[in-house]
C-alpha cells in the first residue's frame, strides 16, 4: 500500500506493548508527529545492558517530514529516550513546564541543551503541524503537568490518553477537566489510544490524597527517625511528606541524587512548597534529635545502589537506620523487583526497624497513578471514538483493555490490537492495518548503542551458566609439533585449586588430539580447533555434566 | 556451652528462613531426631545452579546419634534433599503413604531405593527414638497426607507443624483433628515451631473446595477444548478437575512428565479416584471431539520446559492451543516467578485461547495451602506453648510471625528469631540460645555438589554482565621478544566483526607494552601479565565504558 497525502498513519517504534518503550508516530502525508520517547531499563535476561530505547531507522528515512516531539508527561518511560533521538535528529520539543524541566536535566547530561529547541506548552497551547493542529487536555498521573493530546487532522481527530488516571480529590487542585473531554468527544474522534496499565484491575483508583492521610498518621505515631521511600518523580507524595512533617514539627532532609536533583527542579518550577527552614542537609541527619527529623530517600524500587538499600545495609555514610526507626516503603515494587525489595525490608527488619510496608495499596501508603477498569471505561465514553488502539501494557493488558471497549459499545471490528511497527492508515474514515515499518529494541550498553545484540547476550548467558575453559596450545608451523605444553584456565566452571585432576586430564586429551592430528595428514588449523572443543566438551561433560564455553587458541610459530 | 545429657539442642541447617530449604534437627543427648530433607531450585543470581541443598557436615560428625528421619510431607522443599543425604549417611526414614510414595520415586531415579530403610507412618504411629518418643497429628496442605509432629523429650513436648492450612471443608474429608491439637496443648508444650508462610496475610484461607466449584463453572461454559494448569503434587485439586470433567462428560489428558509420574503414584495408593476409561492417553487428544477432552497440564509457575510453556509457543507435540480454547492457570505465582507466568499468559492470548487467571484468589482458581494470619493464632492457641520459634519464611515473615504470638500472649523474650545453624537449647525448662552449628547452602551443579562457592559464582556473574577478552601473546624465553603476533578475541563483549577497529588497538597496545617490558630488566612474567590486563582495560573502558573479563596468556617458548 502506498501513503497518499490522504492518508493519516499511526503506530509505535516503541509503547504499544512493554516490548520497547514509549514512541508513537502520527504522519499525515508529508507531516509527521512524534508522541514521547521513553526508555526502559532492561531486565535480567539482558544481562549487561543499560538501557532499552528504540529502532529509528523510520524517522532518519523520514527525517524533513518530523515537525514536533510532543511530550505528555516527565516519568522516564516517556523521556529518557529523548537524548539519543536528539544525537540523531533535531527536532524541536514540545512539553509543559516540568516535564521541560526534567527533560533538561537529561539533556544537560549528554551536552545537547543549548542545540535543542524546548517549546513550553500548557493545556490551552494550539499548536501547527503542517496539516495538524494540535491541542491539549490535563490529566491526573503519579506526576505533575500531564497532557492529553488531540491530534486533528484532515482525516479526523486523533487522541492519545498519555498515561492517566481520573483523581477526583487531586492534591493540587487540578480536577479532571471532563467538559473539555465530553466536548472533544462530541465534535467526534476518530481513533482512541489509550493507556492499558491496570486494564487488569477491576474498580476505580484510590485517590493520592489517601495516602497523605496515612503518611500523617504514621509520623505521628513515630517517636524516633522516620524514613520514607518513594519515587522522586512523585511531586505529590514527597509534599505530603513535606506537610506532614511540617504538622509534626520535623526538619527533611532528602537522600539520593535522583530525589535532590528532582525536588530542586520542582521547588524551582513552583511544583513544592516548602516552607523556609525545612529542608537540611544530609550531613546534618545526625546532629538531629530523631523525633525531629524525617528522611526522603530514593530506592522504593529496590535498586542496590540506592539510598534505601544502601541504609538497609547500614552502608550510608550520613544516616543510619537503628532499632526502633520507622520506615515506609510508599510504593508498590513494579512486577520484577518483588524479590529484591523484599530482601530490602527483610535487612530493614534485621536492624530493628518498624518497616511499613505492602503490596498495592494494602499499606495506605501507595496508590496507582494508573487508571483502572472503570476509569478506562469512562475516557472511553467520554471521546466515544470510532476506532480504538489500546497502548502501554502486556499483550493480556491489551486484550482486557479490548473487551473494556467492547463492553461501552465499541464495535469489535474498530479496535486494532498491534505490535511496535504495525502501521493503522486510515484513509475516508476507514482503518486498514496491513502493513508494517522498522521498529524495534536498540540496546545501549556503556557508550555503544546498537551494538550488542543477540550473539552477544547469547554468550553472555552462555557464561553466566556455566563458565568457560580456554586451552592454548603452541604448534611448530613446520611440523604441527607441540612446542609448548598447553596452558588451561577456566573461569565460572569449577574453582580451578579444587580441580587439578580434571585439569591434568584435559591437558593430556589436548596433547593426544594434537598428535592425533599431526599423524593424519591434511589436517586444517580450524579442524583441530573443532576437534580438541568436541573432546574437550565430551570429557567434561562426563564428568561434571556441565557445558562450559570451550576456546581452544593454537598459536603456530 | 557442653551439651550435656540432660539438654535439648533445637536448629535447622536449612528452612528457618528462605535461605536453605526444611530440615530441622532435634538432639536430646545422643540421640538425634531429622525432621524434613528439603531441596530449593536456585533464583537467577545463583547462575547455573541446578538444586540448593544444606550443608550437612554436623550430621556427618555425629552419624552415629541419628535415629531417624521424620518427613511431614512430600513437596519437593521438604523432600528433595533426601537423595543427597543417603548418599551420605544412613538414616531410617519415616513418612505417610503418599509421602513414601514421592520419596520413592526420587530414590530410585538416584539408584538408592534398595539401600534405604522406608517406614510407613500415619497419624496415629508412635516412635520410639532413644530418649524421645514421637506422635504424630494430621494436618491440611496443598498435598494430601500431611503431618504435624510431636516430640516428647525428658525436656518436655517439641511440636513441628509441617506445612499448614485449617481447612474446615477438606476434600478428601478428614476435618482438622481440634481434640487432639487441644490435648496436646493441654498437657504442655515446651516448644513449638510453626511455620509463617502466610505471616503477612490477614484473615483466614479459603477451602480448596471453593476451587472445584469455579472449575465446574468453567468447564460448563466451555466449548472447546480445556487445558487446566496445576502442581501435580496438589491431589486434591487434580481430583476437582478430573469429577468436573466426569460432570461435563469430557475424558482426562495428562501433560507433563512430575503430572504422570504424581498422578499415578496417587491414583494407586488410593489418593485419586478416577472413573474407568476417564484418563486417555496424550496421543488421543487430537483424535476427540474439542468439547470432549480436558487436559491436565504443568508448568504453572512458568517454567520455561514444562507442558504449559510449550503449548503457549506451540511447540507441544501431542496437542495445540486453538482460538476459542479454555486455558485455566489454576496457581498463583511463587515470588520471582511472576513474569514467566505473564508471559504465558501473554503468549497464550496471541494464540486467541480464553485465559483463566488471577494473582492470589482473584479468579477463585487458587487457594493458598499454608496458613494466613487467623489460623497461625489458632494453632498458637491450641498449643499454648512456653517457647516458640517461627520456622519457614523470610525474615519479614518471622517478624510478623512474632508479633502475632504476642497478639495471642506469648511472652516476647520467649520467642526465638533465629538463622540456620543458630541453635536454642533447653535445660530445666530454661531456653537459650548462644551458639551455632556449621549450617548454610550446598549448591548442586551438573553432578558437582559443592564445588560451585562464591569465586565461580563471581565470575559468572562478571562474565554474564560484560563478557571476556583473551589475548595471548607467544615470546621467546631468552629475550622476551615476540615471536607470534597477538592474538585476541572476545565473548560476550561486542561483536567481533563490528569492532576491527578496536582489536587492532588492543593488539598494538599489546605489542607495545610487551616491548616496554623487555626495555626495563628483571620484569617478571606475572608483573607483565598484571600490565598487560590493566592496559587492556583502560583502553576498553575509555573506548567503551564497559568492563570486560580481560585473560592475558603468555606463552614463553
Amino acid at each position: 500500500m502506498n501513503i497518499t497525502e490522504s492518508t493519516l498513519s499511526i503506530f509505535a517504534l516503541g509503547g504499544i506493548n512493554e516490548i520497547g518503550k514509549n514512541m508513537y508516530v502520527l504522519q499525515y502525508g508529508d507531516d509527521i508527529i512524534l508522541i514521547d520517547c521513553g526508555a526502559k531499563f532492561p531486565d535480567e535476561t539482558l544481562l549487561g545492558v543499560d538501557l532499552i530505547i528504540q529502532d529509528i531507522s523510520y524517522l532518519q528515512k523520514n527525517k524533513n517530514k518530523i515537525r514536533a516531539l510532543l511530550v505528555t508527561h516527565g516519568h522516564e518511560d516517556h523521556i529518557g529516550g529523548i537524548p539519543y533521538l536528539l544525537k540523531q535528529l533535531s527536532i524541536p520539543v514540545y512539553a509543559t513546564n516540568l516535564t521541560l524541566g526534567l527533560i533538561t536535566l537529561k539533556l544537560k547530561e549528554h551536552g545537547l541543551l543549548r542545540a535543542t529547541e524546548l517549546k513550553m506548552i500548557n493545556a490551552d497551547s494550539n499548536i501547527e503541524a503542517g496539516a495538524m493542529n494540535v491541542t491539549f487536555f490535563e490529566v491526573n498521573h503519579s506526576i505533575p503537568d500531564c497532557l492529553g493530546i488531540a491530534i486533528h487532522t484532515p482525516e479526523g481527530t486523533v487522541v492519545h490518553t498519555g498515561d492517566f488516571k481520573f483523581d477526583l480529590t487531586p492534591i493540587n487542585g487540578r480536577y479532571p477537566d471532563f467538559y473539555k473531554l465530553a466536548k472533544i468527544g462530541n465534535r467526534g474522534v476518530l481513533l482512541l489510544l489509550s493507556e492499558s496499565t491496570n486494564a487488569e484491575s477491576p474498580g476505580f483508583t484510590q485517590s493520592e490524597r489517601i495516602v497523605g492521610e496515612h503518611i500523617e498518621d504514621a509520623f505521628r505515631k513515630a517517636d524516633q527517625k522516620i524514613f520514607i521511600s518513594t519515587f522522586a518523580s512523585n511531586v505529590y507524595r514527597v509534599q505530603q511528606i513535606i506537610n506532614a512533617a511540617v504538622k509534626t514539627n520535623r526538619k527533611v532532609a532528602l537522600l539520593g541524587r535522583s530525589m535532590v536533583n528532582i525536588v530542586s527542579v520542582a521547588a524551582e518550577l513552583g511544583y513544592l512548597t516548602i516552607p523556609d527552614g525545612t529542608l537540611i542537609e544530609a550531613n546534618e541527619i545526625n546532629r538531629m534529635a530523631p523525633d525531629e527529623v524525617v528522611i526522603i530517600c530514593t530506592g522504593s524500587q529496590g535498586e542496590p545502589m540506592a539510598a534505601l538499600s544502601r541504609l538497609s545495609t547500614s552502608n550510608y555514610r550520613q544516616a543510619s537506620v537503628v532499632a526502633g526507626d520507622t520506615v515506609i516503603l510508599a510504593s508498590s515494587p513494579i512486577p520484577g523487583n518483588e524479590k529484591s525489595v523484599s530482601h530490602i525490608i527483610d535487612n530493614l527488619f534485621h536492624l530493628g526497624a518498624k518497616v511499613i510496608y505492602g503490596s498495592g495499596s494494602t499499606s495506605g501508603m501507595h496508590v496507582s497513578g494508573h487508571a483502572f477498569q472503570e476509569e478506562l471505561k469512562l475516557m472511553l465514553t467520554l471521546l466515544k471514538p470510532t476506532y480504538f488502539i489500546p497502548i502501554h501494557g502486556e499483550y493480556r493488558m491489551l486484550q482486557q483493555h479490548r473487551t473494556l471497549a467492547e463492553s461501552v459499545g465499541l464495535k469489535s471490528e474498530n479496535i486494532f490490537i498491534i505490535n511496535n511497527g504495525d502501521v493503522v492508515d486510515i484513509t475516508n474514515s476507514v482503518a486498514t492495518q496491513t502493513r508494517r515499518v522498522q521498529a524495534g529494541n536498540v540496546f545501549v550498553d556503556g557508550l555503544g548503542i546498537g551494538d550488542v545484540g543477540k550473539i552477544v547476550l547469547r554468550d553472555r548467558k552462555l557464561l553466566s551458566e556455566e563458565g568457560m575453559l580456554i586451552a592454548v596450545v603452541t604448534l611448530a608451523k613446520m611440523d604441527c609439533k607441540i612446542i609448548s605444553n598447553p596452558h588451561i584456565i577456566s573461569r565460572g566452571f569449577v574453582y580451578e585449586r579444587a580441580a587439578e585432576d580434571l585439569y591434568n586430564e584435559v591437558n593430556q586429551l589436548v596433547i593426544t588430539i594434537v598428535n592425533q592430528s599431526q599423524r593424519s595428514n591434511g589436517d586444517k588449523r580450524n579442524e583441530l580447533k573443532h576437534n580438541l572443543k568436541k573432546a574437550i566438551e565430551n570429557l567434561l561433560y562426563t564428568q561434571t555434566k556441565r557445558r562450559p564455553m570451550i576456546l581452544p587458541f593454537i598459536i603456530e610459530i
